[in-house]
């Protein structure tokens, strides 16, 4: 076991960059560990034979000025919507920028994080060469991100093991190229399976995109603004929510009609209470015939799949879209998913029964995470620096306690859901503390 | 000299079919000549090596129900915006439908049509073997197209010469995929400009459009209705012109925005007074930093592409997307283009000074192209069998110098605004004669 820092980042992407930044402006002593070699978390271009869950095609969904760091803006030559080898660059100058990167170690993985007797963490590392090492800290800031695991649907559609062309998840799907001439048939309708049906339309001979349940489909701009842009605006958060809502559904009503116009199921559920999935592209490859909608997949037969609605088409792939398990494989198993099934952390950040513990980036927002995460980090360097302090645990578990049925109220219950945060009232909440 | 059947029909596209099915449904004797070995046009497939306006992203840009003949509708299973093969496939089968494939010379160019001292027309053509051949026809109905010559700016960009990329014209764009890694300039904002920059941004490294004059950019939709289906709608119809425009412009500030947001110019006039671009993509790449908009072209220096802003970029490719020379080679020099440099037709159908000589597809809506057509076709046949009859010259030439000082005074002076028509007035004039 080796001495170390007072306190150990895990993870160099977005979230990871933001933690590192708040304690390094605060003289606070940190590593970062990073299991690739380079920062930049999903955004960072894998290595050959790498898995990861960029794919080429894959842009920012959300506006450049709110995406990038406040303190340090991506540059002016940067489109609206960057694409992942710009947002790649980015990551990595401000990493430079923030002096960061000299302190960063990788090719480090985490193997496990467990508190000791004393409150102190031990962190399990293993470095590029195999070397495994064992450390102490005195606080763990887990920025790793948790779509670790490939997530399929359970149980998956009867007769999956007979199909006979190829299956796929989200994580191995790199270029519609790759597919040319192919019929091909998407799974999902988050933002991941809109992507790639929309690039596959491009390429396959013929694009089916099985959609279980309707979500609100939105463009990425209304008004020529971005729809993160417009959630973040005084003029838009002075609304109450059922204003918001009205103007947002008048809009979407004006750049597209009704989700059931295109085939697609209409949502069961208002905007704004569930994810929204944001394209510009999927509704208009429907109308062109270049992606057709189809219900949930009931079975496979060779290569024949069959959906709910008994219609059936000849496949030679299937491209799971159905998002990633919730995985901290390293952290101790109570840890952030609690008893009730969901992540239980005070403000998202606090595990409040595992002390020098804290989560940077482990929220869903409806726009652009940055300035959450920002607030985030700031507030975790204020704590360890001692500028802040945590309540007593029973005022934690209350504010826990709120927020879960507060999003249960709104969003359902869930694990997903259970980090579903509102950017703006968020930020303003640690402003105030 | 052989003889031959009263009515020749020149070209068997989306015009040419119509017109030969309005002569066929009254039992008018006609043939149909086709230089293509199959009917379609423009949306035929074009045989190996033969230079044709389609590319392989090309979808219809007006909606399948108007775009469609009434009286055939396509079917269910095309989408709203067929591409173009489907348009190919739907055509043949009209043709077949209509009992037309038969009358159809395929492989049959006309070299010349000219009026023969007792008014009727002599045709000459080339058929497929080399053979030529004049005949006799009382009739003569143009739907062939005037799309034919490539047109380039004039002058061309100083130094284009000296470019040592490659030079193409839409009319030889084949696919994207052609120019992979390269860096491409396209030069133009209409309908074909802006679906090949959109096609080459994925693919090419860098794709720069270069702009001249502001056009109004708009969706193939709003409010999930297709454009050209709100244009024919009675609601739509019914608004004064003010309240249209009004209208529309709500509509595209909400679903876009502005389009110097984008980086293009802004139109220097309203709406509906100059044709638009239809584009579901084109502002969305522009956005996702995959098209950069830039002005016109300055001047050519070997690989550097230089533009009147000053700044410039390298390029391997140039794809000039400027349009096409009217040109009807077969027919008398002072027709349908007469002294006053514009298209001189009495309801943009028929010349006054040549007796027995039709236009059918002439003319260029604001929305979809067939009911105009169609009506078009349907009073040829009319005064061809008889039914009805032409007023004498003088009324002929009123109606045409008052067609273009309109147009004039909406769409300004120039060759292509005088074939502009509004299809829903333009086929209620045919309905009251």
């Amino acid at each position: 076991m080796r001495g170390a820092a007072q306190v150990c980042v895990i993870g160099a992407g977005l979230s990871g960059l933001a933690a590192a930044h708040a304690l390094a402006v605060r003289g606070i002593d940190f590593v970062c560990l990073e299991k690739a070699p380079q920062v930049g978390g999903i955004w960072r271009k894998p290595e050959a034979g790498e898995r990861g869950p960029g794919y080429r095609s894959l842009h920012l969904n959300t506006a450049k000025e709110l995406t990038g760091y406040a303190a340090f803006p991506m540059p002016d030559s940067f489109p609206a919507y960057p694409r992942h080898d710009e947002m790649a660059a980015y990551l990595r100058a401000f990493a430079d920028w923030a002096g960061l990167s000299a302190r960063i170690e990788f090719g480090t993985e985490v193997l496990s994080a467990r508190p000791d007797f004393d409150g102190s963490w031990l962190v399990g590392t293993r470095d590029a060469h195999g070397v495994t090492t064992t450390r102490r800290f005195a606080r763990v800031v887990v920025a790793s991100g948790a779509n670790a695991e490939p997530l399929l649907p359970d149980p998956v559609p009867e007769g999956a093991e007979s199909f006979t062309g190829r299956m796929l998840h989200t994580v191995d799907y790199q270029e519609g190229g790759e597919f040319r001439g192919q019929r091909v048939v998407v799974v999902g309708l988050g933002a991941s399976a809109v992507d790639i049906a929309s690039d596959l339309s491009r390429h396959a001979a013929h694009t089916v995109l099985s959609v279980r349940r309707g979500l609100h489909v939105v463009p990425k701009q209304l008004y020529g603004i971005s729809c993160d842009v417009i959630a973040e605006s005084p003029w838009f958060t002075g609304m109450s929510p059922t204003e918001q809502r009205e103007y947002i559904e008048q809009a979407l009503l004006v750049a597209r009609g009704r989700l059931s116009d295109y085939g697609l199921p209409e949502p069961d559920h208002p905007i704004f209470s569930s994810a929204v999935t944001v394209s510009d592209e999927i509704l208009s490859r429907i109308r062109h015939g270049a992606v057709t909608p189809k219900p949930e997949i009931a079975s496979f037969t060779g290569n024949l799949v069959r959906f709910t609605d008994g219609s059936s088409v000849e496949a030679d792939a299937v491209v799971w879209c159905t998002g990633y398990r919730m995985s901290y494989p390293y952290l101790p198993a109570d840890c952030p998913v609690g008893p009730s099934g969901r992540v239980e952390l005070y403000r998202r950040i606090v595990a409040p029964y595992r002390p020098g513990l804290y989560f940077v980036g482990l929220i869903r927002p409806v726009g652009a995470i940055t300035r959450a995460l920002e607030a985030q980090a700031d507030w975790v360097a204020r704590l360890i620096g001692g500028e802040e302090a945590l309540p007593p645990g029973d005022v934690m578990g209350k504010e826990i306690e709120e927020y879960l049925s507060g999003v249960a109220a709104r969003y359902g219950q869930g694990l997903g859901t259970s980090i579903q945060i509102d950017v703006v009232p968020y930020v303003r909440e640690f402003r105030t503390s």
